[in-house]
This record gives structure tokens, C-alpha cells and sequence, in this order.
């Protein structure tokens, strides 16, 4: 169990406790999942005692009733939540000195109330790399989730090539396929806002969905996702609505041999910034280079980003269970952007994609 | 103009320079919107000199387009991001040495990440409190917005009335709620997930929506909100389906009358706490205090959540322009829930909500 795997972390490292603030992390350690908003959600994992989650009131009871069977303690809104918090490490001990937070997640006026509950410990050890390096490796029941959440991608795009006509806004189509993920999926959470872009538009990547209408003869980009069972998915396609120009064409199939050719040589052995190379160098000797302008992919598991990055300067060496996306882009401002995104893990000796949408470029006819 | 606001606190303050990191204060300052996940986004504004935003480069197109009309820097995933903005701020000046941060919001990696480039410098100052306070009174223009998105919430109400049937699901009325907005309104973000529960469900504040069906004869609790032009709707109503029995009866009743109450109670001069304690009072002498597991209201704006809290312990004297919600609720495990809110400004006298959805008790009629 993932627990216990901390609880060996904190004894070897010479920790007494670690405070995990980061609902993903939560969940991962405890099956238990809320949006805390602006309210204290937390986790205390101790090296020699049994854990506690920390939750709002109005979120006791919703833990009490999920996967987590530890203890659960609440605060109201009227109370001093780190008080709280403070008394119940103390009921388990008043030795505890040296303490490990969440530094990539960890506020540092969450981390100050702590400090003034403890002035005396110690708050210099980061548990955040060592929650990253475990992520990594994905078991076979989390990569079981991941295809799930694919194929429920897959199906959204079903739902956005059937969406496109001339005149309906990006925001519209959007709508649909989070409707249709609703409704015929029971999809509750997209893992992060259905992107729909269309013609000039997709030269910012992360832009809309905004009211624009799609026009006859443009590239439409879609890049989109849902939460299944805590896993995330994530994959782009972009497709042609009536008839391309040469230029648009060529980017297109730039793009899908760079993402099809990365897809290929993914392994265990070669490293992240080789892997980015591999798809970088194609777009590179196409002429496109300054028009890539973000890194090849990013991992994906609990949440739609997460390590590793496939990123150059990144000596990671990539192994059996990594899961990550490869989703070069070419990005035109004014004119156009094209991205074709796979989410996959890396097997014995390759890499499976999550999603399996074709990739050949695909003219949609005009309809009004 | 709000920026003015912060560079004149600056200099009170005896600070040099803000790193602005909260993606809402940035849009709160500059007009500019963005969500960087987990990459860098922030705004730094001097005591002296022009300030500049700072984004991930697939954002750097997007912020010159913006509302923006300042310097904006970006950066590549293969870069640095601590050097560049370091770099940038020394193009400004070398000799500051005073920085004020946002706590509440800057992660304790991201707080070393600056002070590794700055070893020197002092980041013991909080900006956090002074944007609170700004944020804290609305103006006309921001008003107006929030009316806007309040109408968007009425209008919701009316597809989730419309979508009760029996056997229907939570997670599928919500569905229909999102979508509707999108296609008929242009609602691009939801302030938060639309949430819908049925029956003992709403016992949890939190919870859903599920997939847990609609049956006759229940309470159905209903906790949505828009976003409108960069500002927050956040609206509850509880509607019967089929015929409600007595204690069904009578916990609708009490919250109405205690949100009604605190509705008419509001005005500038009282305290937040005397606001809660209008509402609070009305469901403990009904026998039911315990089972109203938060406080009053929360402060409604850019976020569906902001300054002021409305709760006990909270001394501060609201004022013209402060704009909260009034939700009390009354959550029996295992039988039901009733939640009635509104948000709505501090007025010269009084109180004036942003929704108008009737709040007499409506029941709605079986359908298959």
C-alpha cells in the first residue's frame, strides 16, 4: 500500500511526520477526494503511528463514508483549524520534531500557521520529490484506469467531429461533448476544460473555447479529457472542415509524423530529452521549429499533468510503467495550429497509447 | 485603477516590489485571465517602474492580445522560469531588496525558487491582507457583473426545475444545467461544479453530483453558479418532488425563515458574526443548530469565494459594497438536506440580492 511506502520514507529519511496538503496526494494515499476550496483539507502520516485526514465539518461525514477507514477529524468554520490540528498530532505524541511538507503544494502562510502550532520543529524536509518519484511508476490497476478514461476520450471526439458545422460557436461544441461525456458516459469530471479552437484560434494553444464560429475550409483543434475512477485522460486531434490549403496541409502531416515517429521510438533505455528530439528534429527540418514552442509532453496519472516532463535538459531515463503524453504542436499565429496528442505507458519494450482516435488526417464535409 | 493601488501600497509599506502569484489577483490587476497549471504565471509590479507579467511562451501571443497593455515575458518549458523573471527584474533595477509576497497563495518551493535567485533579499512582507481589502469592496462596474452572473444562476435554476423526473440522475440534471448554459447563455466556466442532490444526499454539503436517481417524494438541493465576465455567481435553492412529509416540511421552513431574516437583516454597521448569529439563532431554537455544519456566507467576487466570511468570531463591520452570500442549511445524515442562498451586496440600508428565484417552498409535480 502507498502508505505504508511513506511511512518507510519518513523512518528512513529521519522524519517523524509528514504533513500532505496536495488533495491529489490525498487521494492517492487514501481513496478519499474533495475540493477543499479555501477550507484546510489534510493528511498527517506519522512514522510510528496510525495516520488521521483533517477535513472542513461539513466534509466529515463524506470521509467517514469513503475508502479511508482511519481516523478523521473536522473543524468548524468558527474554529482555529491548526489548533485543531495541533491537539491531535499531540494526542499521538509530543516528541515529534522533524516534519516534512509539501513544498510544491504547501501555501507559505499555511506553512507559517504550522510553524507558530510547532515553533520548535524542524520544517526542512520536502516529501514532494519523493511523492513524484513514486507516481511514476504506474501499477497495472492505474493503468487499467488510464485506458478507461482514453477510450472515454475517444469517445468525445466521436462527439466533436459529429458537432462541427458551419456557423456553431467553439463554446457549443464544447458543451456538447461535456454534455454527451454526462450523459452517455456518466463522465463528472472533465480532467481540465474542453478545448475546442478553430482556424486561427489554435495558434494559442491553452485560448477558449471562445464564441468564435467555424468557417468552411479551417483546421479545427480538440484537445480534451475526463477523470475516470481519479485517473485522468488527455489526447488532441485536429481535423479539416472542408477543403485545406497546401500549407495547412503540411503542418498537419509535420505534426503527425513528428507525433507518430515519437509514439515509435518511445522505450525503456532513452531518455525524456531524447524522446522530445526525436519529434523536435522532424518539426525542425520541416521548417517549423520556432512555431513548436512547448515541450514534447508531460506525464499523466491522477492528474491530466504530472512527471515526468518529456522536456529538453531531462536526463530522466524513461522505464516500464511511465505513463506521459506526446503531443508535438506547430502553432501559426494568425493562420493556424495543429497538435495531435497520445497519452500512453511505456511497456517492456515500446509504448501504448491510452487513445486510439485515427490519426490520418480527416476532411469532414460541410454541413450547415 | 487598481494597480495604482498596490504600487502606492508599495511604497507605504516601505516595499520595493510585489510577486504577484494567485492567477485571480493577476486577472484582478490586469484584466488578464489565465489558468498556467502547473507552470509559471505571475505579475510583478514595482514601487518605481513599469510592471511586467510573466507567462509559460504558449501563453505570450494570448497576454499581448489581452486586456493587457503592459511588458510580458515568457519563458520555454526547456528554460529556467526563476532566471528570466530574475533577469527581468534586474533589468529594472539591481538595488531592490524588499518583496512582498503572496502567502496565502505562494507554494514554499516556489517561495525558495525567488529567494534562491535573490539570496539577499527580504521576503518577509504580505501582500495578501492589502488585495483582500481592495477586493473587499465592489465597485458599480463590478456590481453590475455580478448581477449578470446572478441572472445566469436564476436562469439555471429554471433547466434544473425543468430536468426533475423520476429515475433521472444527479450527475445527468447537472449535465443539462452546464449545457444549457453554454448553448443558451455563453457560459464558459461554471464559478464551481454545478452540484444536484436528491434525497438523503444533500445531507452531505459537498457531495456529487451522482448518479443516485431521482425519486418521488424527496427534497432535491440544487448549489450553482457562473462565471460573468471574470466575476462569481453562487446560488442554492431546494425544490420538493412529489409530497414532502412533516420533517421535510418543517426543515424547508426554518431555513427559509433564517435565510430570509438574515436577508432583511443585512446592513452596514453590524458585524459579520451578528449576521451569522440572525440566522443561526432562528434554526437553534428550532431544535436544529446542530445540524448547520458552516458558516453564514462567504464573500462572492472574481472567486465564488473570497473575503468577507460571514461566521462567528468574525468582528468585522460590514460596509456599502461588501458582497457575500446568506446560506444557512440544515443536513440530517441519512434523510435530507435544504440549503437556501443567495448572494447579494451591502447596500446604503440594507441588503440587495443578485438572485431572484422564488424561495417559497415550489413543489413540483411526479413525472416518469
Amino acid at each position: 500500500m502507498n502508505l505504508d511506502k511513506l511511512q518507510q520514507w519518513l523512518q528512513a529519511s529521519n522524519n517523524d511526520l509528514a504533513y500532505i496538503s496536495n488533495p491529489t496526494t490525498i487521494s492517492y494515499f487514501t481513496g478519499y477526494s474533495m475540493d477543499p476550496h479555501e477550507r484546510i483539507f489534510s493528511l498527517i502520516v506519522f512514522k510510528d503511528k496510525d495516520p488521521f485526514i483533517f477535513v472542513p465539518a461539513l466534509n466529515v461525514e463524506e470521509a467517514k463514508n469513503s475508502k479511508w477507514d482511519g481516523d478523521v477529524y473536522g473543524y468548524l468554520d468558527s474554529e482555529n483549524p491548526w489548533q485543531i490540528i495541533a491537539e491531535n498530532i499531540c494526542k499521538r505524541s509530543n516528541e515529534y520534531q522533524k516534519w516534512a511538507i509539501e513544498k510544491n503544494n504547501l501555501s507559505v502562510a499555511h506553512y507559517q500557521n504550522l510553524h507558530n502550532e510547532f515553533p520548535d520543529s524542524n520544517f526542512s524536509s520536502d516529501v514532494s520529490p519523493f511523492i513524484q518519484k513514486i507516481r511514476l511508476y504506474k501499477t497495472p490497476a492505474e493503468i487499467k484506469e488510464l485506458k478507461a478514461a482514453g477510450a472515454e476520450a475517444d469517445f468525445a471526439f466521436q462527439i466533436a467531429f459529429n458537432a462541427i458545422k458551419t456557423g456553431v460557436t467553439e463554446r457549443n461544441i464544447a458543451g456538447q461533448i461535456d454534455y454527451q461525456l454526462k450523459l452517455q458516459k456518466g463522465v463528472m469530471h472533465e480532467s481540465f476544460e474542453t478545448i475546442v479552437q478553430a482556424g486561427a484560434n489554435a495558434a494559442n494553444p491553452h485560448l477558449g473555447p471562445t464564441m468564435n464560429q467555424v468557417k468552411p475550409n479551417e483546421l479545427i483543434l480538440f484537445d480534451l479529457g475526463t477523470m475516470h475512477n481519479g485517473y485522468a485522460s488527455d489526447s488532441s486531434r485536429t481535423v479539416a472542415y472542408g477543403q485545406l490549403n497546401d500549407k495547412q496541409k503540411e503542418i498537419y502531416e509535420v505534426v503527425r509524423k513528428a507525433q507518430q515517429k515519437a509514439v515509435d521510438a518511445a522505450r525503456p533505455g532513452m531518455t525524456a530529452e531524447e524522446l522530445d528530439s526525436v519529434a523536435r528534429n522532424i518539426i525542425k527540418k520541416a521548417g517549423y521549429g520556432k512555431y513548436f514552442i512547448h515541450r514534447l509532453g508531460h506525464g499523466i496519472g491522477k492528474e491530466a499533468h504530472e512527471f515526468p516532463s518529456i522536456v529538453q535538459g531531462n536526463h530522466l531515463i524513461l522505464q516500464e510503467g511511465m505513463c506521459f503524453s506526446i503531443e508535438p504542436g506547430i502553432y501559426i499565429p494568425g493562420f493556424a495550429g495543429v497538435r495531435i496528442e497520445d497519452c500512453g505507458v511505456v511497456t517492456k519494450d515500446g509504448f501504448e497509447p491510452f487513445t486510439h482516435t485515427d490519426k490520418k488526417l480527416r476532411t469532414l464535409p460541410l454541413k450547415d
